[in-house]
């Protein structure tokens, strides 16, 4: 039987969504499946290095001031309370033995997850390739993204 | 032809999303589909009882404080206004004859719709199966929900 | 080989999620596949003219004067900053030349993608077809549109 394959498109940044995407990758390619997760907006900062990125226009400047990268310091999509959810919720998961989003992506790359990063909202968010970490295996749009879908069993949007 | 199946991750417990799924699944299961729902993060909330639960930990108490469960109290994605729009958009769905969430809910239960309950989520925010309605068929983490999905014909993420 | 397909549900009315489901539609569509998108609650939204909906009851006005159509008008999931967040958003994908949401609608009606409109949504919010652009397909429920995911290959929930 060939490999089946699981993509996923993570589009949002925020640590709790991000949490089940990289759940379902990490257990998923442990289960022998072949996973693909594309990470594209606010889902390209999972892959953000914690330094500032300046972008290069006014505009860039502004908007990257306001959207911080760093697997580390994502925010929650509720009871953000000024960053003390985020707080709470890593502290309740460490008291569990939940791996946190930086042990995720290092447990995804051990397992052979491919990350694909995406070049239009790297494009016109300003970043630049220094500003990724290592282990993003390509820089592509959606058409390619794509072909990996059409080939595989299951199809997650996040 | 072997019955077609459709599984989905409830990890949003905002009325509007359950009741997004919630159609789906219903629609499906009235079609001859197979359903497996596996409810994770906020969506757990759906399944939680309407009485307060403590958790063991200062920290759970204190999440649990904010993060109400109960399929007839949950909360929209946007509108919230203080509680307003919640009452707003359940007066309109009662005006068209749409089902609450707790009669979509029971309408699931009796197409035989599959509900498992995450036992990750479940663990780090202190719960315990007294907290929950009855009709959940399994406390069960994401490995065994990727069997179902990948025995299935479509999956979604909501 | 019969033509694949792919059937995407736009749940959400926000500028960057709308933009992502346009996106693979119009990539998906342009590699050669049949795509059909069903929009419902606020997905609704972008297919619904600029002009003021008032609606059929007092509910109904309150909820539509909150809840604004227009694809050109669309808000952001984050950083939406009393406006100034889609404004900023826009600025920067005009610079690299990615097409707005009207754009991306156009392109997507010349591809042949095919539009359905959620008439539950559509009937508890006061909706008339009136209100609604040319280019809507079909206005159906989820049964109708779940004929259609289960010929698909890939199926999204955005």
């Amino acid at each position: 039987m060939p490999q089946e394959r699981m993509t996923i498109v993570v589009f949002s940044g925020e640590m709790d969504r991000v949490m089940a995407a990289f759940i379902l990758a990490t257990t998923a390619a442990a289960m022998g499946l072949e996973v693909c997760m594309f990470f594209t907006f606010w889902g390209l900062n999972v892959l953000r290095k914690k330094k500032f990125t300046a972008g290069k226009t006014l505009l860039q400047k502004m908007m990257n001031t306001l959207n911080r990268g760093g697997a580390g310091r994502l925010p929650l999509s509720k009871f953000q309370m000024l960053g003390l959810g985020p707080i709470m919720m890593k502290a309740l998961m460490a008291h569990s033995r939940v791996p946190t989003i930086p042990e995720l992506v290092s447990q995804a790359k051990a397992l052979g997850v491919k990350f694909i990063a995406c070049t239009t909202t790297f494009q016109f968010m300003g970043f630049d390739k220094d500003d990724f970490i290592e282990g993003v295996d390509a820089y592509a749009g959606a058409a390619t993204f794509l072909d990996d879908v059409l080939d595989g069993k299951v199809s997650y949007f996040i």
